[in-house]
């Protein structure tokens, strides 16, 4: 059995994407169950809707919440008792596998942080995420965890979504990039040379070298490894442009479809077409990025999805306890330390 | 008159690219003549065919051309009778007003930078290019030019390109957004905030405050800032997306024409609508990139644009030229010391 642990306030849409989120995980997952952490009185009539079986839900009655504005240190003092504080308890205390939460970055990051810890020899954790590509998908990170990262961060991230992309993405032996603005060992700043020097010298690492922001999309490398700064800036860019590559298709479909003569084969016509291609883009399936680095695996969810995406974050919780991901990040750590004599002089 | 001079051998296609390209600048653009730095016994052929008006072309004689990979450093050391640099030598001898390369970035950056150096009170030139979005354009900041920046390198990237956002984009009052990781004020590094610090305090400047990844392109600012290592991630990241969506895209039409009963149709109707759609993000429209802050107009077109892209960089060397922007720039950064206290702590 695997038990998660859902923050059922954190989200735009939130309890009811998670409840119904559930709701999938329930029927496709056979040997799940949740914690629900949240309002009892705005729960039950959800559950009931969804008709949930309440042999596999707990629900843990709070009223207090982590607003989506609550700045990561006012959440660290006044949020213990909030839906995703006690989530994320239920991971520490061993109650849960893993936990949920569509809330607020920083806080999650702040709080987890705080209860969970990071793993034995690990500096600072790092949200990573998959990012689908037209042959493959890879994995980015850092995501914006850190808004400041040192070479040793960079190099612990590396060796991290190794394990995670063999786990996870089902990849033997995943090829690494690193990002920078350029191929040439010359770019850079001193901390990108830095890192591209461990990683070059790790035996232990299928290290491809630097990588450019066009091969995110394009499966050169199957994880990218770059700053929380850049990786954010990265995510965001990469979400911005499909978006308004789809309001201007979305824009020349319309006017084209008002072209008197070929009005109604357009219809026939241009209407499947757009819809696969929506569907094989479509973020939900990638929803759910993970606080790699944390001793216990925090999922966070887009804040903005629907109960389809939120069940494919849950998903991604359900496959990384089945797996034991932690434990074997940590063995991979042990294993390769001494790949890490890291003179860290940035931090 | 406004005489340009042209680096022939720089780009993948050059110097057909640059041949070709000219010839369409002088059928469009009624007082412009060329200086052409290049291989005579390759450009003499290129001219005939192209049948340029020997009036408005003068040929300057080298064999001598940066590669695409040489070392900036070696660019320097050895590249001083190369194609490029006796361009850049002629903006700076005042022969032409602006001068055009498709080749080596940093070499044009290294070359350009010593030879005219940057304008009086500017610590480092930024590389500044014209991102297509669905409503309007925005101009982005620094693209590459240095991998490490500085907040006063921010604070004049703002400067000039509010300057060049004015003149080239015509945009009135340009508002101009500071690239972060999240749009409250507590986020970001020190350096981010330091420049959010500055840019919020000045009158002379309608800054708008942080904006995020996704802003770009939706013409939430006119005008986006960020340092070289982010902004070039970023644009080759919107190349990448744009560039793979096409691709996922151009698949799902031809598994659509498979389709048997649809397939005549669908080669009526989804066929222009992409045609349509390809020519309104065509990024050949958008070629060309300033180097911003030195003491004289450089153009960057991409190494890998055809002839229409090469001219479409030349057209912004004109504009750049007839408007007089480099003498705009000065005075506005004269008028606007005031604003530049800046304690370069970082520097």
């Amino acid at each position: 059995m695997i038990t998660l642990a859902l923050d059922t306030m954190g989200g735009d849409n939130a309890p009811a994407i998670v409840v119904f989120g559930a709701k999938i995980a329930l029927d496709r997952l056979p040997n799940v169950k949740f914690l629900f952490y949240g309002d009892k009185a705005k729960l039950i009539p959800l559950i009931k809707k969804a008709k949930l079986d309440m042999a596999r839900i707990e629900i843990h009655h709070t009223e207090e919440y982590i607003p989506s504005d609550m700045k990561p240190s006012l959440a660290l003092r006044k949020g213990r008792a909030s839906s995703m504080s006690l989530a994320i308890n239920a991971v520490h205390d061993e109650k849960a596998q893993a936990m949920v939460s569509a809330g607020n970055t920083g806080a999650l990051v702040a709080l987890s942080l705080f209860s969970l810890r990071t793993l034995p020899g690990v500096d600072r954790p790092a949200i990573a995420t998959i990012i689908p590509g037209v042959n493959k998908d890879t994995l980015m990170l850092d995501l914006g965890a850190n808004s400041e990262s040192t070479s040793r961060n960079l190099v612990e991230s590396a060796f991290m979504a190794n394990i995670y992309a063999k786990i996870i993405m089902d990849v033997p032996n995943p090829s690494i990039g690193l990002l920078n603005i350029g191929e040439e060992d010359l770019k850079g700043s001193a901390r990108i040379k830095e890192t591209h020097r461990i990683l070059s010298g790790s035996d232990n690492l299928n290290y491809y070298g630097f990588v450019e922001g066009d091969a995110i999309r394009f499966g050169e490398v199957d994880v990218i490894v770059t700053d929380g700064f850049t990786g954010n800036v990265a995510l965001k860019t990469i979400e911005g442009t499909a978006k308004s590559i789809m309001t201007q298709l979305s824009m020349e479909a319309k006017s084209s479809l008002i072209n008197r003569i070929l009005a109604g084969f357009a219809k026939l016509v241009a209407a499947p077409i757009l819809l696969k291609f929506k569907k094989r883009i479509d973020p939900r399936r990638y929803n759910g990025a993970l606080l790699l680095g944390l001793n216990g695996v925090c999922i966070k969810s887009h804040g903005g999805t629907d109960e389809y995406g939120f069940y494919r974050a849950i998903k991604y919780a359900y496959l990384a306890a089945e797996n034991n991901l932690l434990s074997k990040i940590q063995d991979s750590l042990a294993l390769q330390h001494s790949d890490f004599f890291i003179n860290d002089e940035e931090s």
